[in-house]
Parts: structure tokens; C-alpha cells; sequence
């Protein structure tokens, strides 16, 4: 995946600039992912904030204090810290960030008061707990840098803006405990604190919008976007990023309020250049368009899947509700169970092998019959890393769709397609899934082959 | 999950500290997520080198050039950078490390020659591809920083082991691509690489172990620990951590190796207090325990799964040669599938409900003797949103595993389990899979219930 635009010649430039400082022990030595970071990167961007970088440290104040200095000399505006609010002595965010800031702590006597009723309230599911010990420690969750916004817990621990003190130069701090369901119901606090709008009050916001590509190598997407600039586009009022996802080619795309037209001639000349590869304009997914078609349409499906092994079925039954047309599925690994459970005569697959395009057809038109579904969805392929051959490589897949009336067992119109699908064998798996879900939209969407 | 011990008592200190530098604007807009920091910090703590930091900056050039020499002023002795290694303008990752150490970039005309041969050889998958451009595209990957080691590809983009040039002062950096499937094999060859093993060679390794546990609540096993202290065992020398992770419990544990009896009196301690829960002391998965099982065993299998749509199958059919032992599923959503397709009785349904013990362990028999396979499993239940009651809430899920002789219609054993399990519709799916596989190692090791 790539950025496809020139960063040095993008002219939306975001005005200001923030760091996002992650603390913790267990994120930095990856015993836990870091869920903050990428998820304030984003709400940063929205706000036109643009996030120069993410840095996670440990709990050692030297790093902390280290990251802190830097991204100030680095000359960012703001900086988000998650972690390291809590009531034990290793949990240092508030003091250190008071310090960077140039302001003494205090102790609010109020937010203690506020914490101590949390406490009190949380006390019943712990009924041995030692409740003096457990004041005291949250005490020093009250203890504040003189003049910081105080932003209340969705936990025990509260947030802080803290902006620098009179005399100070530097950025203002927004300090937010670790656990994501606190921070996040915390931000919406952020948004509407002063000294945070006061801190952000050069920036505009963008606008992000995403199309996506099915069958289309990474390479042919740049030779377009070239043609758009030679064409005479205004590229660079966008920021374009193309970025390969689970077999899908997606083109995100971020751009000032202003630019809308230039976004909109870039997806009009990526629709006339790739229009049977360009399936999503808005935003949606290929799960989202082929559970809406299915629902839209009354449609009912089954699957019969050898190399994929039920994760179609599974990716199928992933949406709540998905029981209103997936019917079900046959995972057929042997070649007995393939005529045993969806019907193929034993005949087809000695003649032609069980990776075969007669073989997946068989599957599909078995598996709508057996479960009377109006669509039947067969795939038998290579998935390795054994069992490939000269003429049947690993990756080797073969795809076919059938589509009828519900209950009839005469099939009305079948794709086929056989692919050959790069990566190891959990990439073939999870691409044939992908393959798959784009032959059901174009059989259901009327597009003819 | 939590650390248990406590970092600042630990007393195995590393004395080799490196940055990890993740470059992507993808990742740090949060588009895509990071997994190659966490990654590289738990493959650096087991060599005994503490990360020190993770970092990820954009695709900027400036933002990369002042990572680097942050990491170098705070005093590390090791960068390991992912991303920025492919064919086009913006890729500038070996370019930028190879200024910082001092050294100019040259174009190696063997490497350029290796690269040329594995794109020729993906060619054939996009006929119409502009070859001369993706030529003089690739011909970027092979121009390095003179005299740094090269890290065969295994996507097209080499890696790069680039230690400061004479004169120089500063990290040795590695250069790794970004895609996890080809950083993760290529760390292989920075293992056994001079210039790499030149750069940690202060650091002290540790050893990792980790036991698994199933079925014991994450607070349980921290009493155990407490009580392992109490009855005086060392565990200042061995740092714990403990996971939950897809339903079972992961104890992992970092010691020097002249701590190796301390923490075998450990997995000793928790074996004698958890015996039935203890299901892993060699660091195998449970994945690997019941594919060896059922391969030791000369077993059959089939499964038959309504909530969990196809997940079981595709979890049994992840490992290469499960063809050996899986013989097929079926994934029966319908009330009609699970009759049609796996021979549940429609009345067992009426009088008991789909989701039953009943219909589990008749899901269980049924599709065991429609694939003639010596295990077959049942699952039924809740996964939600939707569909729960106060008798069934959602979480609920009914398992049965039933045992006979391949190819013999009778089943000589059952067992069932009903569990209330916790989270959101993809959790209650994937842990439903988990507690399917302990139940098929528990009836096939001949644990008794």
C-alpha cells in the first residue's frame, strides 16, 4: 500500500501538527495492542489535525519526559497522551506532563471529592477490599497541575488539558487514561473544552472518502492516477493513499471542504477508466453489498466449500441477522463428502479432478439444490503449501456461482471463474473468500460477465 | 491481562536498547493497524535487547530523518524501521538510513538482477502489466547504502542491515519491509546475519516459556501466583505475564537462563493447584495438540455448526495437511439444514429448542455418521445480537463432541457442555470454537469427565 500523492506537493496541508504519546509497559513490549493511538490519529485527522507521529514508551518517567521534549522540539503544536492515570506509584503521566508544562500540582479538593463518590459507588463488587488504602491511592488521582482543565472520569481516573504556563513556550497536553472505553467516551469532553479549541483554533477539517476495486492490480490504479494529473486533474488538492486489503484494491482519499469538485472529477475519471472493477463509491463494503442485495432481492444462499474450509460460511454468518438468507453450508474436504452432501457425481471429479471448474459447478447447482437456496456458491481450489501440481498450482481456485428461483432446483445462470491467487496458504483461504463475495454481487447485481 | 511481576523488581535487565521506527502513513492515520511493532519487541525481548520505544511516523521524509535522530540522541543502540522499501517515490526508508549512517547509496546489479527474476516470475498473473515500468520501478529497490548487508526478499523488497560507516558514530539500523508476511520470515535471516549479532552483543538472552490453561478465571491464577510467593518460590526472577486470549488462560514467562529451576518450581506449583486446567506446559497451542491427536489416533472428523457458521471448519482446515483427519462440516443455520443436512430429528428441535444440549449432541451423532468420521461435532447457541431470552440469553451455546470407530454408525461416547460465554457476537463465535476444540482433546486424550 502507498501513498500515491506527493506529500511535498499536497496543498492541503493541515495547520496544525500533534503527537500522540502512548504509555505503558505492556503496550510497548506487546503484550497488549495499542487500540489508542491509531484510533486518536483518526479523530485527530477529522478535526484537521494532522498526527506527525505515535510514539508508545514505557512506564519509565525518563522515556516519557525524553518523548515529551521531543515532540515539543520537533515544533508540534499539541500532544495526546494515553495511559498512566491511575492510583498506582508507577502511573506518572499527571506529574510529568505538570512539570513539562511549567505548573506546580495541586491538590483539587472538589475532584477528590467526586472521585471518593465513584469509589464508594464501585466498593460493593469488592466487598473485601481495604477502603482507606483505596482513598489514599486515588487521592493522588485528584492531585492536578494548577490551571488544568479537568476533563471527568468515565472510570476513576480523570483526564487534563494542560497548556503551557504563562512565560512557557511549548505545546498544550491532553492527558487521557489508557483503557479505550474511557478514553473514548472522554474525547466528546475534549471536543468541547476551551483550551482544546483554543489549542486546535488554526486547523481545518477534512473530508475522507473511500472507493474500492475488485480485480485490479496496484500498479494499473498509479498509471490512472498518473493519467488523472496528465489529464489535467487537481491532484494535489488530494491526499490519496491505495492500500491492498484482503484482495480488495481501496483508494482513500482526504481533501479540504473546498476540493470537493477535484474529489469528485478523480472518482468520475476512476469510474470511466475502471468501471466493471470500481464497485464502491460510498464507502461500503463488499459484505455490506452483497447482505444488502440478498436482503433487498429475498434471496437465499448456501455455500459448498473445499479449500476454503468454512470460512466463506463463516465470513457469510459474520453479520448480525445474516440467518434472514444464508441457509448454510457444506464443508466438503473429501471427495465422498463433496457427492455425498452437494451432490457431485463421482463421475466429474474423476474425470476432470476435484479442483475443476466442472467440480465448483457441481458444487454450486448441488448445494442450491440440497438446502433449496436461490443461490449456491461452490469452490474447490490449491490452497498449500502441498498438493500443487504443474498444471494445478498452488493458489489455483476455482469459482462458480449458480442462481435460480428458491425451492426450485433448476438453475437459471451460473458464473465460473478460475484465479490464481498469490501468498501463503491462509492468503489464498482468505482472498478465495474475497473472490467469492464478488462473484455473488455481479450475479445479483445484473451485471452480465 | 496484566503484568504480574513487578517491572522495577525484575532483576534481569537488558543492557541493549533499541527504537523501533514503523513508517506508513497508513499507520499512523490509522487506516491500517500496526502489527510489525509489537511483533519486533516481543522478538528483541527474547534476545534480550529492551525496545525502548515503538514509534511510527508518516511517509515524510523530515518526519523519518528526525525519528532517527532522536532515537540516536536518546542513546539506543539498535533501530529496526519497517516500511518504506517498495517500488515507488514515496518509498524512501533506505535511502534516508542510509544518509544517517553516512553512507551513499550504490546500485547493486546482482541484487537488481534477483529482483528482476522474481518480478518476471509474478508477471504472468497481469498479462497486460507495463513490464519496462515496473522494471525501472524495481530497479530502485536494488540501489543501498554501499556496504550494507542485504536481506533477501521474500515479497521483491530486500531488507537492509546497515551499521554506521567509519568514522560515524550512532545505531546500527535494520531495514525491514512492511508487510508482516514478508518481515516476519525475513527475521530469520537478521538472526543469523554478523553485522546483527555484532550489534546485540551485550545483550544477555532470555528464555521464554509459556503454559496454557483453560477454563480458570484470569483472578485465579493471580491468587495461585501470590500463593507460589508466599510458599517462598523466586518469582523475583521470572518476569510473568499473564493473557486471555481466544478463551484461554496464557501464562508467559521471561528468565535468564541461570533462572531455568526457578521456573520449573513455578509450572510445577500451577500444575499441582490447576491440574485439569493445565493443558499445555511446551508452549503447543491447542490447535496443534488436537491435529496431533487426531493424527497419532488415526481419527476422522466432521463438524456440524449452527451459530458459529463455518468458524470451526475454517479452524480445523487452517493447518496444511488437515485433509489427513477433516473430512468436512456443515454449516446448517436452518432449522431445515440441521435436519436435511445432519439428521436432527425435527421433533428433538420442537421439544427442545434449536439451540439445546439436545439438538448439540444430535448435530454431533448425525454428522458423524453422514461422514462416516470417527468424531463429529455439534454446536448450537446464541451468538446475538438478537434472538436471546431470559431461559437463553445471548452467550449461550451448546457443544457435544461424539466418539466412535470410523465408518461405524454408533457412537460408543458423548460429551456435552453448555456455556454462557461473554463479549460481542465475534467473540462468543471464536471462543465457541475454543471450547469445541478442548472438548475434542479432552474425549480423544481419554481425560474422563
Amino acid at each position: 500500500m502507498r501513498r500515491v500523492s506527493d506529500p511535498a506537493v499536497f496543498t492541503g496541508q493541515a495547520r496544525v501538527r500533534a503527537g500522540i504519546l502512548v504509555t505503558g509497559t505492556e503496550v510497548l513490549t506487546g503484550i497488549i495492542p495499542d487500540r489508542n493511538g491509531p484510533w486518536l490519529s483518526e479523530r485527530l485527522r477529522d478535526l484537521g489535525v494532522d498526527a506527525a507521529t505515535i510514539q508508545i514508551v514505557g512506564d519509565r518517567p525518563a522515556d516519557l519526559r525524553q518523548a515529551l521534549g521531543q515532540m515539543a522540539a520537533a515544533g508540534l503544536d499539541l500532544i495526546v497522551t494515553s495511559g498512566g492515570l491511575g492510583p498506582t506509584a508507577d502511573d506518572l503521566t499527571a506529574e510529568i506532563v505538570g512539570a513539562f508544562c511549567g505548573r506546580e500540582m495541586v491538590l483539587d479538593e472538589a475532584l477528590e471529592e467526586r472521585i471518593a463518590k465513584i469509589i464508594e459507588h464501585n466498593l460493593h463488587r469488592w466487598p473485601d477490599a481495604d477502603r482507606e488504602a483505596m482513598r489514599t491511592a486515588n487521592r493522588k488521582q485528584a492531585v492536578i497541575p494548577r490551571g488544568a482543565t479537568i476533563l471527568e472520569p468515565h472510570g476513576t481516573a480523570p483526564g487534563l488539558i494542560v497548556p503551557p504556563a504563562d512565560g512557557h513556550d511549548g505545546p498544550t497536553v491532553v492527558v487521557l487514561p489508557g483503557p479505550p472505553r474511557e478514553l473514548q467516551p472522554m474525547w466528546e469532553d475534549v471536543l468541547s473544552a476551551r483550551e482544546f479549541r483554543r489549542a486546535i483554533a488554526d486547523a481545518t477539517p477534512f473530508r475522507r472518502e473511500i472507493v474500492r476495486l475488485f480485480g485490479l492490480p496496484e500498479a494499473e490504479i498509479a498509471a490512472t492516477l498518473r493519467a488523472a494529473a496528465a489529464a489535467g486533474l487537481h491532484l494535489e488538492a488530494l491526499e490519496i493513499t491505495t492500500c491492498l486489503r484482503r484482495g480488495e484494491l481501496e483508494i482513500s482519499t482526504r481533501f479540504e471542504p473546498a476540493s470537493q469538485s477535484d474529489y469528485d472529477a478523480l472518482v468520475a475519471f476512476v469510474a470511466e477508466r475502471h468501471p466493471r472493477r470500481l464497485f464502491s463509491q460510498d464507502g461500503s463494503t463488499i459484505d455490506e453489498q452483497v447482505a444488502q442485495l440478498l436482503l433487498q432481492g429475498g434471496e437465499t444462499i448456501a455455500v459448498a466449500e473445499s479449500c476454503t474450509g468454512g470460512l466463506l460460511a463463516a465470513r457469510l454468518t459474520d453479520r448480525p441477522g445474516s440467518s434472514a438468507y444464508m441457509l448454510g453450508g457444506a464443508v466438503v474436504y473429501s471427495n465422498q463428502a463433496k457427492s455425498d452432501l452437494a451432490g457431485v457425481d463421482p463421475k466429474v471429479i474423476e474425470t476432470h479432478g476435484a479442483v475443476s471448474v466442472e467440480v465448483a459447478r457441481a458444487l454450486a447447482e448441488g448445494v442450491r439444490q440440497r438446502f433449496g437456496s436461490s443461490l449456491g456458491v461452490g469452490i474447490t481450489g490449491v490452497a498449500g503449501p502441498g498438493g500443487g501440481s504443474a498444471e494445478k498450482p498452488v493458489g489455483l481456485v476455482c469459482f462458480s456461482v449458480a442462481h435460480g428461483r428458491s425451492g426450485d432446483g433448476s438453475t437459471t445462470r451460473t458464473l465460473t471463474r478460475v484465479r490464481e491467487l498469490p501468498g501463503q496458504r491462509a492468503d489464498v483461504r482468505e482472498r478465495s473468500t474475497t473472490v467469492a463475495m464478488h462473484l455473488v454481487r455481479r450475479i445479483l447485481s445484473g451485471e452480465c460477465d
